[in-house]
C-alpha cells in the first residue's frame, strides 16, 4: 500500500489545497493531510479547527485522512508510514522554496521522495494568506474556499472584528 | 473619462512610484493614487503623512490625486469609479505576487482589469523598504525619493534614533 | 481616441491571445492588432492568413482592426498613431523577455508606453506553438483555439501531413 | 498496477535522466521510458540507438522498458496503459516550460497526471545539450553520463568530426 | 592587496557560507566576513556568538577574518579597505535580492563592485533558518553546518527549549 | 597576476558587454576577452571582425586583450593562464543558464572559479541580438553599441539588404 503525506499549514484549506487532495487520492493509496501545528507562526484557526474542516471537505474521499503535527516533516511520515510527500506547485516562488525543502527532507532522511503535483490554473492565485485578507474585509469568499466551510471562516472573522 | 487607480503602501514614495505615477498620467485621464491604510503592517509614517508627501511630489501633474483606503482594492476601486488598476513591476517576484493579486482582484469582481506597467530601470533597485534601511543608518537618500521629501523623511528617523 | 497595438506572431490566434484582445478593447477606443511578417521565422500560415483569420473571430468586436508589419514594432505604431502598446504575460519567461522589449522600444523611442496584462489563467499553458503541434498530430484542437478556425487549421496541415 | 510513462529526448541519456529513472522505479511498479522520435529536432543520435543505451544502462532494474514514440504524448501513455507521466525538474525554466506541457496534457486527456521529481542536484547542470557541447570539443564525459556510454558516444563523435 | 567584504547575518554560518569563504580567499588576498549586528532580526546567537563561530571554522584559512558591523555594507567595506564585495547565490529569489542590494550598494557608493558566486549545488538548500529548524526539532545537523558547530548549536537549543 | 577570462560571442560587442569589461579591467589585473568562434551560430560578423571591434572599443583599457577561441571554455583559460571566468547578469534566464556553465566549467576543471558581476541596469535591455534586429531595420543603434562601431555595423547590413 503506497501511503502519501500531503503537508501544510491550511489555515484554512482552500479549493486549490482540496484539488490537490483530491487529485492525489487518486494515485496514491492512502493520503494523510498533515497540519503543522506551530504555533510560532500565529495562526488563525487552531490546527484542531483546522483538520477538522479538512475532514469536513474530504469526507466525500475515502483514503483521505488529516493529523496534526509538530515537528520535522519526515518524522511525521516515518510515523504514518508514507513512502511519498506529495506537495503542490503553483509559482517559481513555491518551486523554488518546496525544492530546497525537498531536498533538505532528503538530506535528514534519504528514504523519502518528493512528488510536485501543479495545482490547477483556475485555482493559482488562491493562498491562505488571501483568503484571510480577503475575510477580514468582509469580501465574497466563494471559489476561493469549499463553500460548507464560508460559515465557519465569517463567524471566526466576526469575533476578532475590532482586534486588528 | 477614464480613472485609474495606482495603490500600494508608499512608506514612502519612492522615485520609481513617482515615474509610475507620471508614466500612468499619460496614459490616463486621472490617476488615484491609493495609499493603503494597514496598520499590522506597522508603518513608519502615518496614512495621512504618506498621502501628504505623495500631494507633494505630484502637485505639478494635474491629473493625480491621492487618497487612502482600507479594506479590499476592488471596493476602493468601485467607490472611486476607476476601470483600470495600474500596478508597476520590477522583479520576477514583483511579477508573480502582483498577478495572484490582479487574478485575486478580477475573482473579488471581474469589472476590474489590472494593468502592469515597467519600472524604469533606473528605479528598479528603489523599494520603500530600502529607503527606510538607507535612512536609518543616515545614508545618502538623493536619488531614492523626490529631493523635496529628504527633510521630511531625515526629522523622522532623527526623532526614532536609539528606538531601533 | 487611445489607440493601442497588439503585436504578435499570432501563427495562429489562440484562445489567450483573443483573451486578450478582448480585454483590450474594453480599455482603449481603438485596437490594432499587429501581424508580425517575418519570414526568417518560417511561420505556418502566411501572414495574410493569419491576419484573415484574426478578422474572423474579431468580427463581433468593432473597434479591433488588424493590419501586417513588417520591421520594427516603433514604426508601426507611429504609423497606427497609437500611443499604448498591449502585451499578455502568462509566465516568468515572458515577462522577462516582454520587459526587454519594452525597454528596447522605449529607447527608441520613449513616447511609446507598454502595457502589459495577466493573461487568464484558463490559457496560460496555450501558446501558438503548441498549437501546432497538438495540429500535427492530429490531437483535439478545441479550447485551445477559436472553434471557428478548426477547419481551417486542420485543412492547412492535412496538406503538410508527410513533410515533416 | 500502478505505471509511470517518463518522457523525453534522451539524445543521449545524461546521469541526470538515470537519477530520476531509479527513483521513479522504486515509487511506481512499471517506468516506460518514451523515447521521443522527432527528426525535426535533428538529434545525434538514432531513437534506437537511444532506447539501446537507455536499455543498457537500466538492464539491473527490472521494472523499467524503454520504447520510441511519434505523436502527442497522451497517445502513447494510453497506450502503456500507464495512470501517470513522471517529469524531472532541474531549474525555474524546466518548471515553467514542463508546468505547461503538463497543463496541455491534462487538457487533451484529463485521465493523465504528471509527477514532478527534482533532479538530484549533484546532477543539476547536466543536459543533453552540454554534454554533446562537451563530446564535440573531446572533453571529460565522466561524471556526466553513466560510465558505459562513453565509448558509443566517443565513437560516433568520431566519426562526426570535421562535420560541424 | 586586493580585499574582499563577504556580508551576511551568519546566524549560524552554514556549511554553504563556508564554501564560498574558502572559494573567495583562493581569489582575493583577503577576506573580512562581517556579521550584520541587526537586532531588530532577533538572531539566536549573539553578533560576537556567530563571530566566534565563523572563527573557529577558518582557522585553517590564513587569510579570513571576521568582525561585527552595524549599519550600512558600504560604510563597513569603506572601514575595511575592502575593494569588492562577494555574495554567494543558491536560488533565483537569491539572484534578485542580492542584485537590487548590489545596485543599492553601488548607487550609494559607485566604487564598490560585487562579485557573485555560486554556491556549491550540494549545499544549494541549506539555509540558516532551516538549520534553525532542524536544530528545534533535534534533527540531523550533520552535514549542514561544520561538524565542530555542532554541540554549541545543539547546547543553545536545549537552553531554549520549551521557550517556543 | 590575476588574469580573468569575459567570454562571449560579441556579435557585436554592446554598451553592456563594454560596461563589463571595464569594471572588470579594475578588479582583475588582466581582462582576455574570449571571443567563441562557433561557426554553427550563423554569426552575421567573423570572429576576427568581432575581436577587431572589441579591441577598437577597449583600447583605452591599457590591461585589456582580445582574442578568438573555438573548443570548451576551460581549455581556453588554462592556455591564457587565466585564475577567474567572469560573466555579466542581466536576467533569471541569464542567470540559470549562466549557473549551469559555470557547474559544468567547475565539473570539467575545478580549478577555475565563474565570478559574477550584474549588468549596469541602463544596459539591461541590451542584447547583440536586440542590436542585430533594429540594425536589420536601420533603426538608431545609438545607445546600443559604442558610437564608433555604429559605421561598421551599418555597413554589414547593408550589403546584406534583400538577403533576409
Amino acid at each position: 500500500m503506497r501511503i502519501a503525506v500531503y503537508p501544510g499549514s491550511f489555515d484554512p484549506i482552500t479549493n486549490g489545497h482540496l484539488d490537490v487532495i483530491r487529485r492525489a487520492a487518486k494515485v496514491y493509496d492512502q493520503v494523510v493531510v498533515g497540519v503543522l501545528d506551530n504555533i510560532s507562526k500565529k495562526p488563525v484557526f487552531t490546527a484542531e479547527e483546522r483538520c477538522e474542516m479538512i475532514r469536513m471537505v474530504t469526507a466525500d474521499i475515502p483514503n483521505v485522512t488529516c493529523d496534526r503535527f509538530n515537528g520535522l516533516l519526515v518524522d511525521f511520515a516515518k510515523q504514518k508510514q508514507a513512502a511519498v510527500i506529495v506537495k503542490g506547485l503553483r509559482t517559481v516562488a513555491d518551486f523554488e522554496y518546496e525544492f530546497q525543502m525537498a531536498l533538505l527532507n532528503k538530506a535528514l532522511d534519504p528514504e523519502y521522495e518528493t512528488m510536485f503535483m501543479m495545482t490547477d490554473t483556475k485555482y493559482s492565485y488562491i493562498s491562505s494568506s488571501m483568503v484571510k485578507e480577503v475575510a477580514k474585509y468582509h469580501g465574497e469568499l466563494e471559489g476561493l474556499v469549499p463553500s460548507k466551510l464560508i460559515p465557519k471562516i465569517k463567524e471566526k472573522y466576526n469575533k476578532m472584528d475590532g482586534s486588528f
